[in-house]
């Protein structure tokens, strides 16, 4: 892993953000963003009739203007690019099944996708140049999360804050951003970062505020930039920068680490399961014993989960899920869909989170802590399961990696089925029109323009 | 000083908000907001020109709607609310003129009038609205500064970031908002609260995206409420919010200091001279001397400001100015645009401030720290100076507050004069408009709609 040493490492990103070419992204790396777009889409999709998203798209509609370059994917009208950029991210993390860099605790495709997007439609842009603007934004936005660190994401939500430089540096790619530009846009992206936990008390709606927000004003920030508007030079590391106001273990050492050699988009995982992500390596081991020993959830009396604390400690408290968010972190109930429907998405949560053959598993489940799997977490998510059948046999299974990650990726046909059911349960399009953007996805490289994807 | 006692303050701070009536604002606060309203129309009308101003309508022409119900100021053209509250607001801080609130080193204006103004031209509201909507804004922003602290403001501009909540106040009370919703509004303002001093050290142009972000901001959060968008409710003091997130000294208590009895606006400085604040006394003393003593700038011999730390520290740098914003440290060269003009305004800074007889004068005048004044600072800003004239007499000035402080301001005629001057300095309306803008504003009371007021 190369790292580039200077005494202002954020230059040396916006350089990198600035020049990024496509020849020089490698193939699986591109073929990786390619994934996570068309995962994106479905999550977008899955959100068309969710309230809060609605709520913003109404504020679009009433202060934007009625036509323009860039698409709403959600209502299929067009507008201009910040206001496309705003709604279609606010719809991106509803659903929650949005992907995340687990190193960086960071969204990326709910902040980096929409305005990426917009911006492509309104300059007529080619596919590669959106898949290189979209390279450029994952590498800012995580590299810029890993650099506000774990104290920040006490308080502040990563995906807001880091959110607007990513989104600044996707739509500076597009714009074609100097190096000196791209430095001024992160400079008024970093003085717009915003965005605190405080709302999940409540809650409220913040979470799609706050991608809406970053895309907005990671737009507005490139756009400006373009224009010749300037922005701190070190709004990240300065001395009254982003780092010292918001975080107490910043590390600037981060933000230029391995560029052009380390890849961070290929690290980011998907979401396979509707669940807290706690129940994911359990959820896999037992899938794998059932598959291979060809098992019903009628024939199974018990389950041992060998679990990291951290599981015990967020999923213990929910015995009886009242709520299907609950059920989300119930991993009794979790189980259970996987073991009756092969399969635990937002459609098999909202209808049979406690219909009685998943209530019945449910209640076959027990959290045991486990030494190996606690003392690899947070490194490696280990999944171990024990499972004793009703006619007395006994099953171990075992995943190192949970499906999604990097190292158990999702292959292409997973992602288009997984894209095919959100799409379906939010109705956000036919399954013919999502089949057709997986064909569009998957030659997105080729494309001389980026088009308009919908409607 | 009533203050309200309870264990939610920001839930008391947005039912005042949202309950605010004309009727219950006494005759003087709302004289004072009207006033605060012509103060800062100057100031938006001086940045016309201003090149980053420039940049944020551009992209608010690119991104906007082409006309709508609500007025840019600078451009005479129409645009929906929240692109006109983002240019007018952009331009409202630029010049360094607007008004600020001493004890949370918060301006006011520049995030509270823009968004006010363009929800009232596109409601239809009346002239007694948009004042009560104003003195909520004014009212809310002020505590929320003085909650954040002076830990806040040394890494965060807090203009910027209390100007999302003062603007989704003013906005909010425009919509008539319930408690309710005016506390989610706040929570959406919140979590959008940002930006950071870094810029500084660039001289960067991010002050004004500041005012732009916060008010347009703000407006998106009220309109969100509105539509049934919700919020943290305890984003300002709750345990994952602002006030932990960015200040160490937050005290909540502010939050609902003397609602309804205490009126912060009225407590609103206006700017007087174009230089920086700390040289305000003493111009203010030296004037006192020459008026009432009839000296011209060639009777001096000699002046010493007898002044606080603060001042020599901030001021002491700046001998010989280099630049026009290096003029506005210089204590000598604003007393010599004192002594020659009668006055240190924008027009007489760009001109002359190396100007012989200025620079002449410069050089007769010394600081010395005064134990009297330092020991009231920064309660009070005490002007001391003592004059000695070419002609061997001695005279002592002294103001116990500058001008445009609370127990100083201008009268009517004077705040005519500083807006004719700043709109005349920006080209920004004839003597004409701005006289119609003056008469305007002194019977806006009595408006049954807001209406245009340019072009």
């Amino acid at each position: 892993m190369n790292t580039t040493f200077s005494n202002h490492p954020s230059q040396d990103l916006a350089t990198f953000a600035a020049e990024l070419s496509f020849a020089q992204i490698p193939a699986p790396v591109l073929r990786r963003a390619e994934d996570l777009m068309l995962d994106w889409l479905g999550s977008v999709l899955a959100a068309k009739s969710a309230r809060p998203v609605r709520s913003i798209q109404r504020f679009a509609e009433m202060m934007g203007p009625a036509q323009g370059p860039s698409e709403v994917l959600i209502s299929r009208r067009t507008t201009s690019p910040v206001f496309a950029a705003l709604v279609n991210a606010a719809a991106s993390h509803y659903v929650e099944q949005d992907d995340v860099h687990n190193g960086s605790v960071f969204h990326p495709a709910a902040v980096v996708f929409a305005p990426a997007l917009a911006t492509a439609q309104a300059l007529g842009a080619s596919g590669a140049q959106l898949l290189t603007a979209v390279v450029a934004g994952y590498e800012v936005g995580i590299r810029v999360g890993e650099f506000l660190g774990r104290s920040h994401y006490r308080t502040f939500h990563t995906t807001a804050t880091a959110g607007t430089l990513a989104a600044a540096a996707a739509v500076g790619r597009l714009l074609d951003l100097s190096p000196a530009q791209m430095l001024h846009a992160f400079g008024s992206a970093g003085t717009q970062s915003a965005g605190v936990w405080e709302f999940l008390r409540d809650a409220a709606d913040s979470k799609q505020l706050h991608c809406a927000h970053a895309a907005a004003s990671g737009l507005m920030s490139a756009y400006l930039a373009k224009d010749g508007f300037t922005g701190a030079a070190r709004v990240l590391e300065g001395a009254q920068g982003l780092g010292v106001g918001m975080s107490t273990d910043a590390d600037a050492s981060r933000l230029a680490d391995g560029l052009g050699s380390r890849w961070t988009l290929a690290e980011t995982s998907f979401k396979y399961h509707a669940s807290c992500r706690h129940t994911h390596p359990a959820a896999d081991a037992l899938l794998q014993v059932m598959t291979k020993n060809k098992l019903a959830a009628g024939d199974i009396a018990r389950v041992v989960t060998h679990v990291h604390q951290g599981a015990i400690d967020v999923l213990g408290r929910v015995v009886v899920p009242a709520t299907v968010h609950q059920g989300k972190f119930s991993m009794g109930t979790v189980l259970g869909l996987i073991a009756v429907h092969g399969r635990a998405g937002l459609t098999e949560f909202d209808r049979d989170f406690v219909a009685a053959p998943v209530a019945e598993f449910r209640d076959k489940v027990v959290m045991e802590l486990d030494s190996e799997v606690d003392t690899a977490y947070p490194a490696r998510w280990i999944g171990k399961v024990t499972v004793n059948t009703a006619d007395g046999r006994q099953f171990a299974g075992r995943v190192d990696e949970p499906k999604g990650d990097p190292g158990n990726t999702l292959s292409r046909a997973e992602i288009e089925d997984k894209m095919q059911r959100l799409t379906q349960y939010g109705e956000g399009a036919s399954a013919e029109e999502a089949k057709a953007l997986c064909e569009r996805i998957w030659r997105l490289a080729d494309a001389p323009q980026v088009g308009r994807w919908l409607g």
